[in-house]
């Protein structure tokens, strides 16, 4: 999405460690009519695969879940981060490695709002290693329910998640991929 | 707002402690298009008090804000919460007490995203004893900022937090405010 990396490249900081800030438009800030038009944009390259409901993870999966969900008339769901190893007879439950902070934490949803059959469309803000997405991909599993197809906002190729889950067979689309990254520069996947 | 209300009978359930559950579609799963109704009914309520910014605070708040955000064409900012209690230059912080969880966290915002002179509308998906709230009026005081209001979809009216923040003069709107709540019944405020 060409608009989006234009953005990216004029709101965008790059800090140590490759971390790319985008918060004054994108995961605290957020431009909303800007957000409305990347759920549009996911809309387009997802309505052939009929998802039937859209699942992100908290906090800064929720605005752009809400604006795909806006786009493509249809329910969201958000994950939720837990502190507590509890298991709960009503939650489908994962562990999900960050390496941006270096630790696992537990990812959950009530089973009453991922059910079997569901067709989901997996949303999230940002796609690096590809381990929240693959912790709710393991949520959908358990549930029952097909992953018709993953996007994020920015994904960073350099990093190979993405890539590999499409090795694995899955559509993943992101709005913009990040294939080079210094302090200096961005290189944008073609 | 009698959609809300007839919605929460429908759907909400009560459990021990006061406690309102409505995540099959408010704070979990999200009924988009219900969603995007109560952010223009929060549109209807606040216009003339011509805030230019909406905030919110993670996680449950996100979807209402985004709601209320596409409405009133306005920006979104979404505050955080911190395990750390390192104090950083950039951010303005706060301190909350979740009588929820018994525990009190910080909650930031960083200072490029919250100016002096903005008019905020504050929103949130609960609105009970108000501690979430001020924690975010103090951000926007720190900031110079202005609140012009605070919405949320649903008060426990009978906690007293709306209507203390009401008795200081803020205009403190909610959707759906329930005064009576027992395991078997919940009154609405008229």
């Amino acid at each position: 999405m060409k608009a989006l990396e234009e953005r990216i490249l004029k709101d965008g900081k790059v800090l140590p460690g490759h971390v790319l800030k985008v918060g004054n438009f994108l995961n605290h800030q957020i431009d909303t009519p800007f957000m409305m038009e990347m759920g549009k944009e996911i809309a387009r390259i997802f309505e052939g695969d009929k998802p039937t409901k859209i699942l992100t993870i908290e906090a800064s999966g929720i605005a752009l879940g809400m604006a795909a969900a806006v786009a493509m008339d249809l329910p969201l769901v958000f994950a939720k981060k837990k502190k507590s190893i509890n298991v709960e007879d009503d939650l489908y439950s994962t562990i999900v490695h960050s390496y941006t902070h270096n630790i696992d934490y537990r990812v959950v949803v009530s089973k009453e709002n991922l059910l079997a059959g569901e067709r989901i469309l997996i949303v999230d803000d940002f796609l690096a290693n590809g381990c929240a997405i693959r912790g709710l991909m393991d949520l959908v599993a358990q549930a029952g329910g097909k992953v018709v197809g993953c996007t994020t906002a920015i994904e960073k190729g350099f990093q190979g998640g993405g890539d590999q889950l499409r090795a694995e067979g899955y559509k993943v689309e992101s709005l913009a991929i990040v294939d080079e990254m210094t302090d200096h520069s961005l290189v944008f996947r073609k």
